[in-house]
């Protein structure tokens, strides 16, 4: 299944795509948040489609879709993990992976518009996958991962560079700022994806190609990933962890590209579709 | 006033404590979360208990109690903001405050036992000052900061060093394990605190002082903190900000000294009460 979340801003209903359309499931009655995916939500949900889908009001194309899941408890990225990303930013390749948190206000809807913060000078793209985690996680071993794992989602973990590295000490600075976390179009559930390590994921920036990459080249993959941060704090339903991004970010150009008021960036990854930001000014 | 939550963990009743002990006001109808800031709680909570408080059911002593809020969004942990920590970790004294987070699934209730995590060898703990978020905060200016801030209160930042510093970049590894959080006994409410800035805090292991330190140390204070956190991202209602610790952790001592199991750390600060924890080993 490919979960949504449509209408106003901090109204969204639940939804479903299919290859006919977005469809509202606000009968079925729950959102997608930590207590649905903690009382396996995903398939009581999928039965009740093969049950009530064929009744399911179509939404109209061109409404606004919000995050695929509400708020979770906590985003977790992971930096430099794809080798070529880490070269680009002068950065080793890290030999655990590096983590770091981003704060949940930063989640926005996938084609929201990227507030530039103020006094911003090096805003940053980067296009990542996403893995929202499906069942409460804590010392899971790197076999069983994947059993804790509800789907995937596209990403762009934006990142404002002087904040990030220029401000003293620990990036959470640099991740944190509001619209920084666009999510979705759509939470794909794990069955949807036939070979996660081995999807394109790419970005452009005003339609000139930044990031071409491919998820075969995750340094540390999702089980792993999984695994490892569970051994370091319990991950709950409904969290998020942002795998990493490849090569092409503003801050590894020479000489560096950031983002403007008016830029569009546009990213997609194989399976979990594509998304659309455009920049504006911080206003008061 | 006093807030208090008590009972069961996961099931937790708010309350209120004053000179003559601790009461249930389960009957107030909310418990002590993100909405209850939100709304302005504390004030209706206030002319509620003015109206009921006589009545109030009493909380038997030796009650359990939990953290003092409910799990917020994010919990927010400025680093190496008393000199005397700094130098003693040999590190400089930050331009800007050092920004980390900790994962909201590591709080629990201030007597709860600390679980020294799997393979750990280097848990540490740190007496800090936390604050409590009282409405949303962005791009708020220091000289307003304190009209955000619900109130204060205990917390132990314990810190698994190896976790921390030792396995990779960035310090939310060493600071999210469960039950690395002990928050309360109580939310102070501001009105409650004379002077912020001349607190004693105090941490000892076994009966042994180890910290001893004043909030007069403060490098960053905390109307300051509020400011430059909310330049970075958008502060909740009910999110906790912890302020930092004065010298005297375990990773300051020469030679350095770690939690075991079976060791008892209790700590306070004047006006926000006392908390004990207990060290056990983890357990399958």
């Amino acid at each position: 299944m490919k979960l949504i979340r449509f209408g106003l801003a901090g109204a969204e209903k639940p939804g479903v795509v299919t290859n006919d359309g977005m469809f509202d499931v606000s009968s079925f009655g729950e959102d997608f948040g930590e207590k649905f995916f903690e009382t396996d939500g995903l398939t009581r949900l999928e039965q009740w489609w093969k049950a009530n889908g064929a009744t399911a009001p179509k939404v109209a194309e061109g409404t606004r879709l919000g995050s695929p899941i509400q708020r979770p408890s906590k985003i977790i990225c992971i930096g430099l993990n794809y080798a070529d990303h880490a070269k680009e930013t002068n950065a080793a390749i890290p030999k655990e992976p590096i983590v770091f948190f981003k704060s949940t206000t930063a989640l926005v809807g996938p084609n929201d518009e990227l507030v530039i913060p103020k006094d911003s000078v090096k805003t940053d793209w980067e296009v990542e996958l996403a893995v929202v985690i499906g069942k409460k996680a804590s010392y899971v071993e790197e076999k069983d991962a994947e059993d804790y794992i509800a789907g995937y989602a596209l990403h762009n973990d934006y990142s404002e560079r002087a904040f990030q590295i220029e401000r003293g000490g620990q990036w959470v600075k640099g991740k944190s700022c509001d619209t920084f976390a666009p999510l979705g179009p759509w939470l794909a559930t794990k069955d949807e994806i036939s070979d996660i390590n081995n999807l394109r994921l790419w970005l452009t920036v005003n339609g000139n190609k930044y990031q071409d990459g491919t998820t075969a080249n995750l340094i540390f993959k999702i089980p792993f990933i999984v695994s490892y941060l569970s051994q370091f704090m319990t991950l709950l339903p409904g969290d998020v962890i942002s795998t990493g991004t490849p090569a092409g970010v503003g801050l590894g150009m020479n000489p560096q590209v950031y983002l403007k008021a008016g830029d569009v960036i546009e990213l997609g990854i194989d399976g979990l579709g594509t998304s659309r930001q455009q920049a504006v000014a911080w206003k008061k």
